[in-house]
């Protein structure tokens, strides 16, 4: 499980694997060849207002739709991998709880076997990401990486030596909730100060919503205007790029705190590359360049210890059907 | 390396191993049997004003005298482990730097190799003595384990499936220096709000020390004044413990940040076991039952992940001894 294919080794064995990626609103499906390319894609919609047999019943269909539109039987496959959001059991078989499913204890891969021919192999969907990563992407001939996704929340994978690490018990590895400003902000798990609650996109629309209120003549307020009056994680950059003190002000206060979460995680991990995806990652080296020049001061034992290198996920959505694929 | 040898196994094959603790005062030599116990001790002390070949002879000079003592020959030994305060190389046999000896780049275990028939392993002190814990102390069973050592500093090491974990590049593995108090105190790295800074002994003594000038007639100041006007880690606790909500300010902040870096471990490596050892956890229950009443409320996914249990480290110094000859 976990293992990295190399691109393009074993092209005479070129066997297909079937990566899911479980998402809110689709689950997408992909056939990757050896050399971790998608040669076939399906996508079906979330249906949360099922019960959950039904929903596993509909994604073994597309399993066989998206083989049947690649013109490849099930059984030239080697198996399928799946990333989900939520908690796995501890034979990561079972999905323990998922929050955007409203699922408890759905025994996912035991449903699936008794509808397909092949194994299931699941993990954590920013886990699958972060191996997708490594697999075919930003941090491709890594064998070590940790991908923060910088969305709605901070999501976080962290793979060493090839391999998922996920802690050896149940819970996850979850960097989004290493608190790093004890007492600061509330954060959606209940505790103060966490990385999710400085570095989301969530966290940066608030700090530039707030600094907006306290400078109305800014360009920060006039982006958000023209935007219809909604604040989104784009505008700061774009403020602070136009010369707007306001909108500096933010991106500094932003990037000190993402740099002290990454810094964390390399004087924690020592990964050979960190990744940045989710909404904000689109800032692309807008965000590295600074941010590797204030982490590099902050991590420990430098000039001795080897800093990380800062990149954006270059997969995107794809990052999570390659990483699930290579599960198997 | 890191190998856990289970206790009562292989006992027809009660190989030993030499494990050496290098301190900044002295290095400590035991023999270790396969059952984990120290059957034989030596100790030289540590001498910092001589080249480091000499005190490398020195070294070797005394792994012949602990087997001699003994009445073991060095060929019945099957390999020498060595815990070392610093940053190792890649290969884990070089001293890239010790900050406490005032090394840089010394090739401690080629050195010993060519004056003793016997391989030579190293490993960071704060690792070796996290794998004793696991392999003969308060960790013993658990297959993971994370050690936050309370004293001067906060030194730290992650068992992971009964390996130190030190990540994939040169650094090693720093909780100490996860910042949990962004822009807070001043850290001896250079950065602000690390764990070392507000959960060491050192941080205590400072709260301590904070909180006795803006409380003249309080318990903490008397208790402070009876041992010679020295504020040390053991006086708030017993303050605390007499009723004085002065002492009980202090222990509770302390134990606030305490509770905040732990299950910040716990979020990121669901160890089964946290391991405090150092001088505040001479404190015992005074400090795991609180902790472990904060810690379960913080932990990610709670009720479905898993909490590690708080437990004191109960090998002291021979943690150290035990842990490095397990890196045979």
């Amino acid at each position: 499980m976990g293992k990295i294919r190399l691109t393009g080794k074993n092209k005479g064995d070129n066997a297909m694997r079937i990566g899911i990626d479980m998402g809110g609103m689709s689950f997408k499906l992909g056939l990757v060849d050896d050399d971790n390319r998608i040669v076939a894609r399906h996508v079906i919609p979330t249906e949360l207002d099922i019960p959950y047999q039904d929903m596993i019943r509909k994604t073994a269909q597309a399993v066989r739709d998206l083989t049947e539109k690649a013109g490849v039987a099930l059984e030239e496959c080697t198996g399928i991998g799946v990333g989900t959001p939520g908690m796995l059991d501890d034979t990561g078989r079972v999905i323990l709880y998922s929050n955007n499913f409203g699922w408890e204890n759905v025994p996912f891969a035991e449903e699936m076997e008794k509808l397909l021919p092949l194994p299931i192999s699941m993990a954590n969907d920013a886990d699958a990401a972060a191996l997708g990563e490594v697999c075919a992407g930003a941090a491709q001939g890594a064998r070590s990486a940790v991908l923060l996704t910088l969305g709605t929340g901070v999501g976080g994978g962290v793979i060493i030596d090839g391999h998922i690490f996920h802690g050896p018990v149940r819970g996850g590895c979850e960097i989004g909730h290493m608190v790093i400003a004890a007492g600061g902000e509330t954060c959606t798990c209940g505790r103060s100060g966490c990385m999710e609650a400085y570095c989301s996109a969530s966290a940066l629309i608030r700090m530039a919503t707030e600094e907006m209120e306290k400078s109305p003549e800014s360009a920060l307020r006039k982006l958000c205007d023209e935007a219809g009056g909604k604040m989104n994680g784009k505008i700061p950059f774009d403020a602070a790029q136009m010369g707007d003190e306001a909108g500096r002000r933010v991106i500094d206060e932003y990037e000190s705190y993402l740099a002290c979460g990454i810094a964390n995680v390399i004087n924690i991990f020592r990964p050979e590359k960190v990744i940045l995806g989710g909404g904000v990652a689109a800032q692309r080296d807008n965000l590295t360049v600074p941010l590797t020049e204030m982490v590099k001061n902050m991590c420990f034992g430098n000039p001795y210890g080897e800093v990380a290198d800062i990149v954006v996920s270059v997969l995107g959505n794809d990052a999570g059907i390659i990483g699930a694929a290579n599960l198997v």
